[in-house]
């Protein structure tokens, strides 16, 4: 009937959005016509200005990127994250200083993302090149993550340096009751000693 | 930091989509730039394709559109709806055979839109032009909606023209329990004689 397809189909890959919410967009955009031009340019202009720094794997306007070329951070640790809005998060506590490295992912045999997909090679590139004296791995509390986690602790064993990750355990304002046993579990097993 | 600001201020401006899943799309986008230019450009050919039938409203490639161009349809019954998603919605049914009427959104007073800012003033001129033997008002049953079919209701009482609505009820595969109070009511009030 109407060649509405096209854009129904290419906005339903996003992430989050179904063929429902894609349609619904749809209709706004076409009720929204100066929103849509807008939007359709805003994507052209992010994309062509953004690229991925040469040090960490961050989306950049500049390379290297403001953070890896800043002189205030801490040249001794080095946090390894799956993706860059796991830095934001981290940036936005204030408790972390130090350097960051991207994966860009994390292992996922299921989706073919073996080693060789994620920012690795150029990780270990790093580590060698630099004098860290830490590597604090926090990738996600997930299946995925925990497989990397454990790909990158192996890996990293030959080089000597400290290797820390985020503590696991219930969140803040959580209750135990609530918990899931598996959290419960790991809050019990990495108890604080005060 | 980073200048993603421009485009997750945008992606957030629309329907269904808060702050967190713009994000979640921004970085999508950077992820998959190909995926990004494709999405841009497929929003700016539809929208400059797509423009308003100018007889029932509805978003069309030609004008008039398919529906009132089409000598398949029954020109005795017309139907006005709210939004185009609704004509879709009843065309899916395959239980309406007439003609349309797409008033593009419903009174809001609190948003400042009147009767004037609809196509009302369409739709009189059409009723005064053709020969409808029945008005079928499906707006749908919230606030805005009800308001707005009475207000067509004490609009089209001069016209001597047959006025219906959908029915209201228990959804099929509802049940009477679950049912909240107003449609349980309306189900009773509006009871079928077999």
């Amino acid at each position: 009937m109407l060649d509405l397809n096209d854009l129904i189909t290419v906005l339903s890959m996003l992430p989050g959005i179904g063929k429902k919410s894609a349609s619904r967009v749809t209709y706004y955009l076409l009720k929204n016509k100066e929103k849509a031009v807008k939007i359709a340019e805003v994507i052209q202009d992010t994309i062509s200005k953004i690229k991925s720094c040469s040090i960490c794997g961050n989306f950049t306007i500049s390379d290297p990127c403001e953070l890896c070329s800043s002189k205030n951070r801490d040249d001794s640790i080095i946090c390894i994250i799956e993706d860059p809005r796991d830095l934001q998060a981290i940036e936005e506590t204030g408790y972390y200083k130090g350097r960051y490295h991207i994966l860009m992912g994390v292992l996922n045999p299921l989706e073919g993302i073996g080693p060789e997909k994620l920012r690795i090679n150029e990780l270990i590139k790093r580590i060698e090149e630099s004098n860290f004296n830490e590597i604090l791995i926090a990738t996600n509390p997930t299946t995925e993550g925990e497989a990397t986690f454990l790909y990158l602790l192996n890996l990293l064993k030959d080089y000597n340096i400290k290797v820390s990750r985020l503590a696991t355990g219930i969140p803040m304002g959580g209750s135990l009751e609530y918990s899931d046993k598996l959290t419960l579990s790991k809050a019990i097993q990495t108890k604080i000693y005060l």
